[in-house]
């Protein structure tokens, strides 16, 4: 049994991304099993059950995440999890785990990891839209693989900028709090990482050479980017049957600017190890919604590292 | 955190029945989200998960349960499962507890449950088809419900009925072991537990007045009744849209023996707390194939007791 502390002791955006990388080699090979999200609607929150077993290393991960906005009001964490990691050829549950810091590291990992296929290697400004967890999940797995020096931010609530600016800036990058949605997007990497429901960036914003990660977009309603855009990008994903359901790329293609035969999945580059760019003035693009892959591959390295530093509680669920 | 001991210490049949019963009122309201099961087929076993979000009493459970056979050569239950119960209005988990008993009685209860609502009230006689756990859960709930005085066994292993023997006449029931499933067919509440891909029992086998509770076939094609008993029963069950998919039901519908429209759900009788035989020679059946809710009534049954009693380890997930 691992705690938050115990999560928090062991989690490196590095170790995120490592794992993140295996899971898109395993998901490439289509080595797992990887079931339907279950979805609860409880009125005041939700609840997503995201399971995976992955064959190539014989494990199983169930996620259970709910959001509950009202909870702050309790003192609580809006965002909960738990993940328990099974042996797949036993059903024997071997580890469970806080899971709230597991979706955050995993989902910044996908974003940094688009970044290392897809971005000019000498990116250097990174244009954040939404300055909430994500933001600083994306911006620093984005630092783990490139050589970031300087942060645009924009977002509607000023207090959460310069919050923004405060946290990440003691990370070692420079930060500068945008007055428009417009001016975040003159950058080498844009990432939107907002829930709204109506598209933030225009496509005429975006410059040649542009390398967009689209977090926010998770469900269908979503929406942060000018479907125009796809006009003019190169449309990779983590899913095609999950982004064409739930991301940003449903609204492409809704809207009649994608269609899925042009949309590529990262995993493919990321199991070849071939760099995915393939002129400088090219803008592509990364839709990302999660897999379960993801936490399967990220829960067992926190359960190996917790072995090996006989880190957490035992509990026998058949004693 | 609740372990195997811990429910075992806790769970009674009697408790089982209860938390049915309550679970069925739910389902009858539809005051609940019962999301579909997920299946995953992990090669040498089934790891399935089934989740349930009770408006009634603002609890959502997640069950995962696996059937893994070889389990056994390494010393291990071929049945495994944990239930977690949480707070739907937080998302917070509440407790965690080993569900491998949680099944066999919620399922046992169900069967139960069926006879208090179809069986003649001076049903004395049970025959049951399979000598395996469910046989006893079924038996065990059974006689929760009525004055069983005689039980007639049939299965496949000698064995296995010799053992099933000993066990339940210590319960205070004559067990008689038969030679064919004809014999045991011969009964006034008829309990089918087997894993068979055939039909067992013959529709001309089954006498007016009988009640049928048929437990084994749970997914596509199993089978253990001639579909042309439907012609003759009213037919049951616990919910219309999995019997139709996974159940006994299905295999009716397919050979064209029932109309769906014919078939009733058991909730509407137990939420009008109304008897459902109308006359002593009408044949009834009950069709079961379990559901989350039952889970989630159980599982919040065993948590109060608990923590009434103290038992239990405390861990919490957010230190």
């Amino acid at each position: 049994m691992l705690g938050k502390s115990d999560v928090e002791h062991l989690l490196t955006m590095k170790d995120a991304l490592e794992s993140v990388e295996e899971a898109y080699k395993i998901y490439g090979k289509r080595a797992l099993v990887q079931p339907p999200i279950v979805s609860i609607d409880a009125e005041i929150g939700e609840l997503d059950i995201k399971s995976c077993y992955s064959k190539e290393t014989d494990l199983i991960s169930i996620k259970s995440a709910s959001g509950f906005w009202r909870n702050k009001d309790l003192g609580l964490p809006s965002l909960l999890a738990t993940v328990t990691l099974l042996d797949s050829k036993t059903g024997s549950p071997l580890c469970m785990m806080d899971g709230s810091l597991i979706t955050g590291y995993r989902t910044g990992a996908a974003g940094g990891l688009s970044c290392k296929y897809l971005a000019r290697k000498d990116s250097k400004l990174v244009g954040i839209i939404g300055a909430g967890n994500q933001a600083r999940m994306q911006l620093m797995a984005i630092k783990e693989v490139l050589d970031i020096e300087q942060v645009k931010i924009w977002a509607l609530s000023l207090d959460s900028m310069i919050l923004f600016k405060k946290e990440m800036e003691i990370l070692g990058v420079e930060v500068t709090i945008c007055e428009t949605a417009k001016e975040a997007c003159d950058v080498d990497i844009l990432v939107t990482t907002t829930p709204s429901k109506e598209p933030i960036v225009k496509s005429d914003w975006v410059k040649p050479g542009t390398h967009i990660v689209a977090v926010g977009a998770d469900a269908e309603g979503k929406q942060e980017l000018d479907p125009d855009l796809y006009l003019k990008a190169r449309a990779f994903c983590d899913s095609i049957s999950q982004v064409t359901a739930l991301g940003e790329t449903r609204n492409a293609i809704e809207a009649g600017t994608l269609n899925v035969s042009d949309l590529k999945e990262l995993s493919d580059l990321v199991l070849e190890d071939k760099y995915g760019r393939t002129t400088r003035e090219e803008i592509t693009l990364f839709d990302t919604t999660g897999m379960g892959i993801q936490d399967t591959c990220l829960a067992t390295l926190l359960y190996n590292k917790a072995k090996s530093l006989k880190l957490g509680k035992d509990f026998d669920f058949l004693s």
